[in-house]
């Protein structure tokens, strides 16, 4: 049984999430659908990253099973036509070995946040990124954001909806630079807790507004949601790259 | 009669063009309404770039008199405020003198071009960068795009529409990046011919897929649109810079 791994690009806006949901449209669900045209088999699609609505991917990944056998080319341009017209494009299709899992064989797991720091409100950028109109103390924010390199309790950085049974995360890495344009906050860890990383965006913004006076360091040891600043809006947040 | 220059960021997508048109909405017209909810006089908005349907700006400058006088601050803030829901935002605002005009004044005009050469159609980035799925020769596209450089009559490369008396025009830079993701032309000028930028970058990209094979040296001295290659899509194209 031939099992492909694909890499997907999707624009989240006006999709439900990742995961199917009886409320709307997912991505999960219209790649088995395709699928589906392009083969005639019902499968299951299991992605590494269960992204909410509204957040975007340039490098989700995922996997399936076939029985029949197909090119990688013939999958990813003939997926890409029954997409249409969704904003959900595979970027690539190869063939992988039976112990391949999308989510569970994933060693890394890299996400960006973009902001614009600016009064005027966004047009090209629209629904692409967060716009942040107070002026930002990126330098503070650089300084704040190291505290969350390698292992901690993120109990105040994960959702009240998080089902996860420990809150124990490790990040491997974390930068924030600054662009002409865009403050791009890149995050990398083997696993998220939900809504972990809008929620740190949402505290260092508020530590650059000045809004938020504590340290992170402490705010990680007080392991209290309200102490964190607020969940950064979905729209900033690109699912970058999965490693292997 | 204080003067005001402001520089204007938007998405072209859904507008007919800068310029005020009788079969439907233009940036010019929009930021002119705005100008009067906010201060009650009838204005005209010179602008630097008659950018066409789909094209976008992030610096787009344009100017104009008022009677009555105002912050900049108010001027940026209050346009931005009655432009809501249009994708047009004012990044900046400034009193300037009476003798400075935007499109007269301006010494250099920069536009960029976003191409994403790949097989997967766009996301993220639909509407704002043209996706070409053949593999493109891009050391090729450089070589040639050299040629544009400096003073030459660019018969073929203006829309038929052009009205301007003489096809002879300087062109300052031209440039040609790739990044991870895209192809970006940077191309600046005093000033241009109707669709010379987009007829640049369309005969750019047939001599990277090998469609056009002569070179631009003697494309330019034919003088005749037909031998010059396609006009590149306006969802590509970005007035980015015009400089006094």
């Amino acid at each position: 049984m031939p099992k492909f791994k694909i890499c997907i690009e999707y624009d989240g806006t006006d999709f439900v999430g990742w995961q199917k949901q009886d409320n709307g449209v997912s991505i999960q669900e219209e790649i088995e659908k395709a699928v589906f045209q392009l083969t005639g088999e019902t499968i299951f699609l299991f992605g590494a990253g269960r992204t909410d609505s509204g957040v975007h991917a340039i490098g989700q990944v995922a996997h399936f099973d076939l029985i029949k056998k197909f090119s990688t080319d013939n999958i990813r341009d003939g997926l890409n036509q029954h997409l249409r017209p969704y904003p959900i494009a595979i970027l690539d299709a190869k063939e992988v070995k039976e112990n391949f899992h999308a989510r569970f064989s994933a060693i890394t797991r890299t996400y960006q946040y973009f902001i614009i720091n600016r009064r005027a409100p966004l047009t090209v950028d629209s629904n692409k990124a967060w716009c942040v109109f107070k002026k930002l103390n990126i330098k503070k924010m650089i300084f704040e954001s190291q505290f969350f390199l390698g292992k901690h309790n993120f109990e105040a950085f994960r959702s009240i909806d998080c089902q996860a049974s420990s809150s124990v995360k490790t990040i491997d890495n974390i930068n924030i630079k600054e662009t002409k344009k865009y403050i791009v906050m890149t995050i990398s860890a083997k696993s998220f807790l939900h809504s972990q990383v809008r929620i740190i965006v949402g505290t260092l913004v508020e530590i650059g507004k000045g809004k938020i006076t504590k340290s992170i360091k402490d705010i990680i040891l007080q392991k209290n949601r309200s102490e964190a600043g607020i969940t950064a809006p979905a729209c900033g947040l690109y699912l970058t790259e999965v490693k292997y």
